[in-house]
């Protein structure tokens, strides 16, 4: 839970960036699948998943892609950041037992409109898992704080 | 678990379309907070969220999304699928006890390289909550079947 407000466009310039990690377990996958009710084999049965091409069970791309969700929400911009789009390229498999690394960059900040657009990627070890962009709306400083 | 071959490119074309209708609940919100790690605020505490903008709670952007992976991966092009890519707009908040109805139709097909563009949407009655565009890899033709 975190109630205190994330930062303001204002305060953001590119390249700031902040880095959210997660061990992927059997669990988190058989709850990712009923959640999303994606109970697709390649997921969830060892023996089907060991005859494709993946060699074993994969996680779902989406249940990574929520820790890009989980970087902007809790750290960069953090708390008020209202999500307004994603872009993601899923470039290789995540499996059980992985720990995915989310790292979120600034990458450009519209401070009028409170726009900002982080690029976002999660890495398992060097290799990058899924690279692509958020656009966020920052969240608006409510309380006293010097106005200049 | 699905562990039939789904649509190949060559069986797809433009306009085919299927659909998976999902209600929220509270506690997939909870589950979807704990496997993501995102627990901010205005998914979980109903006090702070009716005081922001949103007026009350709202589920995760990756939740819904989540579906769209559940759609492609159960119904088309259904199992064997390969989740290269997704865009997401997040256009509108989706509450606890909202039905998501979200639908895939494929709007593009590249046989030779077995690609598919779908546009995928998610509506909650008539108001589009997500929209964007999956690019995905069919499944390979395994077994018996006329070759041309």
């Amino acid at each position: 839970m975190n109630q205190a407000i994330g930062y303001t466009a204002e305060e953001l310039t590119p390249g700031m960036s902040a880095s959210f990690s997660k061990t992927i377990t059997d669990a988190d996958i058989s709850m990712f699948a009923d959640v999303s009710g994606d109970h697709n084999a390649i997921h969830l049965d060892e023996a089907y998943a060991a005859s494709t091409p993946f060699r074993g069970r994969i996680a779902h791309g989406m249940l990574s892609a929520g820790f890009i969700s989980a970087a902007l929400a809790n750290q960069l911009p953090g708390s008020g950041t209202v999500y307004l789009g994603q872009t993601l390229s899923f470039r290789a498999p995540v499996r059980p037992g992985d720990t995915v690394v989310t790292t979120v960059t600034v990458k450009s900040v519209l401070v009028e409109k409170r726009r900002v657009v982080m690029e976002t990627v999660c890495r398992v070890g060097d290799v990058v898992v899924i690279d692509g962009e958020a656009t966020v709306l920052t969240p608006k400083r409510v309380a006293a704080k010097p106005a200049a």
